[in-house]
This record gives structure tokens, C-alpha cells and sequence, in this order.
């Protein structure tokens, strides 16, 4: 290409930008989509040279590397908020760690466990969600550029490398037929490492409205995150955790969707891919949402020691062990003298 | 624990070992698990020091710690299979990899391919899979014993990083809180790789049975994949090929199973957990299954070019490159033209 | 309540109605919903008395009730559409139903068949789907109203069977606490309706996209289904049928949403609950257009006889069956004789 | 056919249906399926004359036809085990209907409730099942028996109307080409209320745990319901209650995988389509059994007054209603009043 023209679309493009971002111009429905918008609106500003700018392109390859830098960017939010939730539970941890809870299994009281490593627990699973993030990248971070329909561009010699590097993606996708083979997989990555972030809200919120029942009453709640009821005026309402916790329904089903799309596709790219899209963005505009509620959520609740009863029973597992190093008899001799005086 | 003791109990537990590998005994109904198949066996067998095996032990993290270390031998399996197939498509691709196929988009005629060019966008597909494997393997790769119940196990001081080194886990899964909200993670990671699998294994399928309808005839598949007609006698049906397409379907099922199962559940141990088995069991056996026999397919198909019609169309976006590399003209100038050359 | 203050209220709604529909005024977010703004415009209108609306109402019985009214129309509008498509698909039968073509099990020329069998079997589906859609009223015709939160209104006789009447529901719901338990399942049952019908269509866009690779060559596509490339000028792709036919997954993550949203819940109204109306009017619209966008496929559609070609093999069945007539032979007997014949 | 044919043919099938039950023969993989193992046993009794047997069938329409029949029986079994559980119920509702819990919603204390009213909204919930399944049975009830492959028997007149009526079926299923785009419908149709079903036992079975939780204690279960903890001498675990409330995974996973595996396939038979039996077989036994076990559940349960407290506020909306009749004033005022007298 010629230099001269190289400049006038880089130029152009620049303008462009800038005009955008002042509102001077939008994307209209006749322009199909961000591309041909470009390139249409490049043509008025610099006229024929415009024509140069989508040699060995196709939609196919620039739709999908603009996906994937949304996808990446995403991938990095998420994480950011949900170590944001992470701090939040660190600081409940410290700031009341010490009160006494019941551990619970099968949700009956079990062992002597603590606010702190209730909280901790969570934490554990929240960073655990921040590597499966950026383990989701990998798939991210592929270039499918200059695959331009998915085969390439015969006779015409792309240095797919460059654009590799300068979009900062960690591989070439080669060979070309392998990236319209891949769609659906970065997505559906992220959305599954979304799902499980939701799962983890879910349980923390299921948690939180047992506290929350009159017969728990181990937390008070924020007022920001209640509300009150039309027809009885003496209730406060915990919509928001409901709300996380249902949330959970659509982050499955954002992946679901995801998954159902793909399956079957012949080879090649196939229009009904396009519909990925929505799944995907509902997902990652839910769980950033919900992360951040969530940390609200902590960082306002208070746990009440006044009403979390601890029944002595809870300790039946350690005099068992103690009975045990003392007496130097087996665990299950232990047990049966432990069980005999809990015996209700 | 006395050293002799310890010394009675590892003798009887290889000889049970040994008498369960000859078919002297087998796990009942009655004895509910393994574990406790083994507790009661060791008492016959050993008398009271039996009872020591249980010491600072949950059936929950004995289950998950068994369930982890099969998880990890069924990822390693399933990436061997794969890697199996990954063989079979090299081989074709250098068997037939020169036979011209037209690449498709929206099901039609787009850009010339080849044999060799398919066949090796699916190797990569499934090498990535073997990579996304891999990952999985992350979660599945943290030993949880010693949570015990999923609260530890207070007065007695376990040596977590211990059987973390035995069992050859990355890292001990810490705090014991973290143990049982992470149930249904690694699980579900696996689930969604082996889904991703199938589904990358039901395109494949795809083609090959658009391939094999009369109208295509672009293949030729063996005896041992195809079944007759109860009522039709002119038939070759290629049901293995729809069974592995279907198959897609019941992967990502299992999957959207383990996924709702862990969905709002209170923290801790529940007994719902236990019902991920199933479709664990079932998805690594399907793919498992799925893998061999289109390793087998690929084995056996034969291109058929004296069947394969490939329109000169087909090369009017690189007759377009070829335009504006030798006019040096914009690339839309050179669609234009070439478009009015193909207008039908 | 005094005759007054009931002309009153009467009188301010039907005032608040024209108000609405002049677009005088509207629902803002800082009203909640369209009962509170109800009731606070009509408290601006006629003062204390708008006090009195809300009496032995919940937001509860008002959302769900104003839903299943929703929902009775929608029910009403996705039948009339899907009768649209029965007319094309009849009209399809009627202008080229004698056209041969061959009729396929597993994809392959199994037996003689024509056009209109093939639109007559899809009318069947879509007329099944009428009667599916009218069972589907049965769970939204049940009223709601006056079950308040759903524990009824003591102390306050209300005559709930009047409303069941005025609103045309067959049915009070009954006891008062039988109506949150039945949350998600009407929207459910609609949403399972809509996804067979989805599930249809999108069988009916696959045989179509066969029918139009170029290997087939069965049928021309009207231009406005069909769109260009960006890159390859001489392809017309048939988008509008790959968008129905993912459109199947979507309808199946819209019931999967609503399913697990309700498990687990404890009974009782649960926030959860208003997440199931999304993928309600999602799947709701969906299905409404791509039936309005098949029946036009279909209308326009053009089998193209000269393409279509049948092999003698496609009557071998029936060739065997007058064998036995003729010859009093078993089938198996003339099975036999026949698959001698078309050996390959 | 030959009458004397018919009769070998007919008093063939009683032998071997005699021989069957008395275990004499079993299918055996070699056989394919029921269909081929009654034709070549029924060969080896009578000979040539068996040879008859399938004129006019193919294994399509057969494998249909017995899934069809099965389905049937199967819906009628759903609604007999469900009609078991509302007996349960409404025993219940007799035996301690009385007993005042509180009414919840957001699981926060709202208005008085009783057992009573819990159990015959539960109650409804499954009688509205029973009516589901019955309705389920219209798609189940269309005789595919003479579309032979899916294109009917031509050169051959069937009197489908016959077989209709023999099998008691509801119609005849028409055009012949309907039948095969109807598989995974009727089974779908069988699966979704089943779903229902599962999410009301899950919605059950979560209040019941919240109610045995230490902090509520509303309820006692019976022994044969709850199981020892192998570490905690001293607790009672409600696993049964669990299980059940994890099955509703396992039911909305099935529908999943029927309604996924129909998506997408050209019309005609696919083999596929024979995935739809596990998932089908899968939830009719989950299902069976899940009602059975909760009957058992609700027949042993027993409410604990004596724990169960109410506070005064639950009768706030009663006592605005009463200040509505009786000093004439709006709701509003009434519930300003009251949420006074009740401000914490």
C-alpha cells in the first residue's frame, strides 16, 4: 500500500475516534455493525484510499477479534471486583472473626467454627475464582486475525505475527480453519468461570438468609439492602440477597446457552454464532453487579453473639479426640463413650 | 498411635488389598461405602486397632479425597484419548491432506481448503482441549484431608502437608471451611472441559455426515460404523456418527446437573452433594467412548475427490487480491469488479 | 368502602389511563412499579381516598396477577403467529406439494417422498404446538388475587370468586397458600411450549439450510433472507435461517432459567421470583418473530424440481412389498431379493 | 396373509411371551433390540411364516410404538405415587392442621399460617401435577404404528385406524412425516412435568430442613429418615430431605438433555433420537421414588408447637384491616398507624 495512503486512513481513523468520542457520530442500524462504519465513514473523510482499509479482512475475523479484546478486558474486571468482595470478607474476618458460630453439615450443628472462618472459607473460594479467571484467558487470548473467512487469505501474504504482538495477544490461531472451530470456547470459558463465581454468591446468600430469619438471628442487615412490604408493616425484606441468590439461575443459563449454540454447527463459520453475544454480555454485567452488592453487602452486616446459641454438644468431635491421645484408645471406642453421653 | 498398631493396620490393609484384587470380598449394600467396608473388614481382621483408622477422618473428606484423586487419573485418561484422536486426524491430513474441499461459511462455497486444512483446524480444536484438561486439573488438584467434616479437627494436630506430599496433591486445601464450598468446582471444571470435548466432537460429526449424504458423497465411511435398514435394503446408515453428535447433549447435561445441584446451597456438607457422582461418572465414560470411536471414524474415512465439484467462484477473493496487488487499486475496487465477473 | 370514595377511584384510574396514553405521564424508577405509581399519581389526583386502592392487596397478588393476565395474551398472540406459519406451510403444500423429493432417515434416501409431505409434516408440528399452547393456559388461568402475600387477608372478607369472574380467569386459586408455590411454573409451562416450538423451527431451518447448500441445489431463498459478504463477492449467504436455528438454544436457556430459579426455594414469596420475568418476555418475543420470519421463508421459498435427483433405489421398500403381494412371499423373503438387487 | 400364517404367527408370540416370562430367553445383544429378537426366535419356532411379521413395520415405527405405550403407563404411574403423597398430606393437614406457624415470605415472619394451610398448598401444588401429567398425555397418545421409516408403506394399504384402536390410542398420528419431527416431544413433554413435580418435592423438602435446623425445631423426623454422622457422635442427619431437594438437579438436567438433543436435527429419523431413553428412564424412577420417599416423610413427620414462636407483629396487616372497618379510614392510614405501633 502506499505510504501516502497509509497515512490519510490512519489519520482518517484518528478523527474518526476523536469525532466519536465528542458525539459528533454514532453507529446507525444501516451501517450493519462497527466495521462497515468505519470504513463507510472513512470513505466520506478521505475518500478512495478508504477502500484499502479492509484488505484481507473479513467480518468473520474482525467481529471475533474485537470479542476477544472485549473478553480479555472483561476477564480482567471480573477479577477486579471480585477481589474487591475478597477485601470486604477479609475485613468481616477481622473485624468480628472471634464470634463463636456453630460449623454445621446437613445444616445441623456439627464442630465449633467462627465468623472468621466462615469468612475465610468464602475468601478461599473467591480467589480460587480469580485464578480460574485468568486460567479462562487462555482461550481469550488467541488471534484470530487473518483467518479473514476462516481460510485465510490465499495470495495475499499477511504477517499475522504483527498484529499478534501489537494487539498483545499471547498466540497466533493457526491454522485459520481452527478459529471459526473455536467459537463459542472463549466465550463459553468466561461464562463457565461466571457461573461458578455465581454458584459461590449463591451459597454465601443462602447463608446470609438463614442468618437473617428470626429464628437465626444471628446478622442485622444494612437498611439499604431491605426493604419494607406493602401490606405489613412491620417486615424488612432481604431483596438484594435474593436477588444474588436467584442470580445464579441466569449465570447458568447464559453458559447453557452458550453451550446449545455450538453444538452441532458444521464447521465454518455459521451466522447462529452471532447470537452468543447477548449470554455473554447479560453474564458479565450480572456478575459485576452481584460482586459488588455482595461486598456491600459484608462490609455492612453485623453479626449478633447475643442469639447464636452454642450447645455443648458441639465439642462431642474434640473430647472424642482428647479421649483418644489421653487414653490411647481407638477413635471408634472414643466415639461410642462420646455418643453414649450426648445420647438424647 | 502405637507402632505396632500402625504396623497392624498397614498389614491388614494390603491383605485386604490383596484378597479384594483376588474377588475374596466385595463392598455391600449394608457396609454403605468403602470406607467403612474397610474399617469393619480391618476389625475382623485385626481386631480393636481397627478402630484407630477413623482417627481425625470424615467420611467427607474421605470421599472427596477419593473422588479427587479419580478425578485426576480420569482428566489424564481423557487427555490420552484425545490425544488419540489428535493422531488420527494427522495421519489423515497427510493421507488425503491434498485433496481439494471447498471452505465453507453459512454452509456455502466460500474459499478453497483442502482435506488437510480441516482435518488440522480440528487437531487444533483438540489440542486445545488437552490443554483446557490440564487446567482443570488445578482445581481437582487440592487434597481436602483433614477438613474432616469441614471444620478441622480441634485438639488433635493433623499433618495436612503430609498426606498433601503422599497423595501427590499441589496444595492443601486451606482453611477447612474452603473444603466443602469448593464441592462441585473441580467436578464441574472436568464436566465443562469433556462438554467442550463432545461439542467440538458433534461439529466434527457434523461434517461428516453432511459429507456422507448422496448429494455430497465426498466420503466413503467403513462397514464397522455404518448399519443396515430393518425395511429398507438399499441402505448404509451412519449411526455412530449421529450417536456422537447426539452425545453433545447429554455432556453438556451432565454438566448443567453438577452445576445446579451446588446452586444455592448453605455452606458446609450436604448430603445433595452426593448425587454429582452420576453425572461425573457418566460424561468421562461418554467421552471416553466418544474419543476411541471417532479416532476410528477418522481412521477409516476416505475422501472421495472424484466426487468433490469445486466451482471457480471460489477463488474470486483471492482473483481480488491478486487485483489490487498487481493494479494497485483498493480492495473494494477489485470486489466491485470481481463481483460483477461471478453476478448470476 | 363509601360509594364516594369508590366513584372516586374509579373515575382518577380511568383518568391516570387517558393520562398514560397521552403520554402525559409515566413509570419512573423511584416509583418501584406500576402498582405504587398507581396508587401515588391517584393520591395526587383525589387525595386520602387513593389510601383505600391498595385495601387486601399485596404487591405480591398484584404483580403475579397482572403477569398471568400477561401471559393469558401472550399465550393468545404466539397462537395466531404459529397459525401464520401453518397457512404458509399449507400454501407451500398447495403451490408445489407434487414435487418429488427423496424422503431420508440418518440423512439418507430412504424412501419417495414430495414437498408437501415434508411441508404437511411440519404443519403437523406447528398445529400440535397450538394445541400445546392452548394446555399451557391451563396453570395461568388460575387467579391469584386476594391471596395477598400469600397468606389471604384475615380479619378482611374479601370475594375473591367476583375478581376470578371480572377477570376472566377459570379459576381461584386456592388455598391462599398454593399461589406462590405455583410461582415459575405457568411462565414455565409457556416457556416449555415455546421452546418445542423453537425446537420445530429450528428443525425446519436445518433441512432448509441443507436444501441450500450447493451440493443439494433443492431451493432458491428469497433475497431479503439472504445477505453478501464482506470479502467474498460472489456468495449469498442464508442468514436469516442459521439465526432461527439458534434461536433454539436461546428458548431452552430461557426455561432452564425459569426451572432453577424456583428449585430449592422455601415456600413463601422469595425476591428470586422477579428474575423469572426476563427470559419470560425474551423467549416470549423470540418465538413471535422467528415464526413471523419462517412463515415468510416459506412463502417465498422455491423448490427447484431440475436439481432434485431420485435414485431407483428410493423404491426398493416398496418394490418388496409387492413382491409379497404379488408372490404371497414374507417380507424377509423379498427384503432379501431386493437388497440383492440394489447391491452396490 | 394366509389365515393359517396369522395363526402360527399369533400362537408363536403367546409361546415365546410364555417362555420369556418363565425365563427361558432373554434379549441378548446380538439381537439388536426386542423387535429383532422376536422375529428371528419366533423364526426358530415356526419358520418361514415368521418371516411375515414385519410387512408393513420398521423398526422406526415399532421402537416408537412401544416407547408411546410405555410413556403411557409411566405418566399413569407418576399420577398414582403423586396422588400418594397428597393423601400424605392431606392426613397431615387433618392430623396437626391446627398447630399456628408463622406465614413467611422473603423467609421473614408475616402473617399467622398453620400447618394446615402448608400442607394443602403443598397439596395443591400436586394435585396440580396430577392434572399436568394428564394433559402430558395428549402428545404421548398419537399412534405413529404405519409410518413405517417416517414416509409410510406405499404400494402396501395399512388400516392405521385399526392399530389406533387395538392400542387404544387417542388418534392415529398423520401425515406419516408428522411422526418422526414429533420424537423427543412427547418424552419432553413427560420430563417437563416431571420437573414440576421434582421443584415442589425440592420446595418441600427445603422448608422441612429449614424446620428441623436446631434454631427452628418446628419438626421432628422420623428415625428412618435421618442418619449418624461418622465423626460427630451426637447429631441426626436429614439426608433423605437432602437428596430430595438435590434431585430437582437431576430432573431439570434430563428435560435438558431430551430437549438439546431433538435441537437442531434435519427431519426424518436421526439416530440421536435413541439417546432420548436415559434420560427418560432417569427421572420417571427418580421421580417414582422421590414421591414415595417424601410420603413417608410427610406420614412421620411431626410439628413441635411447643418451639414454634410467634410474635405479636405477624397480626400487623390483620389489625390495619380491622382499623379499616372500623374506623372508615384508607388502607394507608391504617398501615401508617400499625408500622408505628411496630417500629423497632
Amino acid at each position: 500500500m502506499a505510504a501516502d495512503d497509509c497515512r490519510l486512513i490512519c489519520d482518517g481513523l484518528r478523527q474518526l475516534e476523536k469525532d466519536h468520542a465528542a458525539g459528533n457520530w454514532k453507529i446507525e442500524l444501516r451501517d450493519e455493525d462497527v466495521h462497515t462504519a468505519l470504513e463507510s465513514r472513512l470513505g466520506e473523510l478521505i475518500g478512495e484510499a478508504a477502500g484499502r482499509l479492509h484488505l484481507g479482512r473479513s467480518r468473520n475475523d474482525q467481529v471475533l477479534t474485537a470479542l476477544r479484546l472485549y473478553l480479555r478486558d472483561a476477564c480482567d474486571q471480573v477479577v477486579l471486583h471480585a477481589q474487591g468482595l475478597c477485601s470486604s470478607l477479609q475485613e468481616l474476618a477481622r473485624r468480628q472473626g472471634g464470634v463463636a458460630i456453630p460449623g454445621t453439615t446437613h445444616m445441623q450443628h456439627a464442630m465449633p467454627s467462627s465468623v472468621g472462618l466462615w469468612s475465610e472459607g468464602f475468601h478461599e473460594a473467591f480467589a480460587d475464582a480469580v485464578d480460574g479467571l485468568a486460567a479462562a484467558k487462555r482461550r481469550i487470548n488467541k488471534n484470530p486475525l487473518g483467518s479473514a473467512a476462516g481460510y485465510g487469505t490465499p495470495g495475499l501474504d499477511l504477517d499475522r505475527e504483527l498484529t499478534t504482538q501489537k494487539l498483545q495477544f499471547a498466540e497466533t490461531q493457526d491454522p485459520v480453519t481452527a478459529v471459526q472451530l473455536s467459537r463459542g470456547k472463549a466465550e463459553s470459558g468466561l461464562l463457565f468461570e461466571i457461573a461458578l463465581l455465581m454458584l459461590d454468591l449463591s451459597r454465601l446468600a443462602s447463608d446470609l438468609l438463614l442468618f437473617y430469619t428470626q429464628e437465626f438471628s444471628y446478622i442485622r442487615l444494612a437498611d439499604e439492602v431491605t426493604t419494607g412490604s406493602s401490606i405489613m408493616p412491620q417486615k424488612r425484606n432481604p431483596d438484594v440477597l435474593e436477588l444474588v441468590r436467584g442470580a445464579s439461575a441466569t449465570a447458568i443459563a447464559c453458559l447453557d446457552e452458550c453451550l446449545i449454540l455450538t453444538a452441532k454447527l458444521p464447521s465454518g463459520y455459521q451466522r447462529d454464532l452471532q447470537r452468543l453475544k447477548p449470554p455473554v454480555f447479560r453474564a458479565i454485567d450480572l456478575v459485576i453487579e452481584s460482586l459488588d452488592i455482595m461486598a456491600f453487602v459484608i462490609d455492612t452486616v453485623k453479626f449478633r453473639p447475643e442469639n447464636i446459641v452454642l450447645d455443648d454438644s458441639l465439642n462431642a468431635a474434640e473430647e472424642a479426640f482428647r479421649l483418644v491421645t489421653s487414653e490411647h484408645i481407638p477413635f471408634r471406642e472414643a466415639y461410642r463413650r462420646i455418643a453414649k453421653k450426648y445420647a438424647k
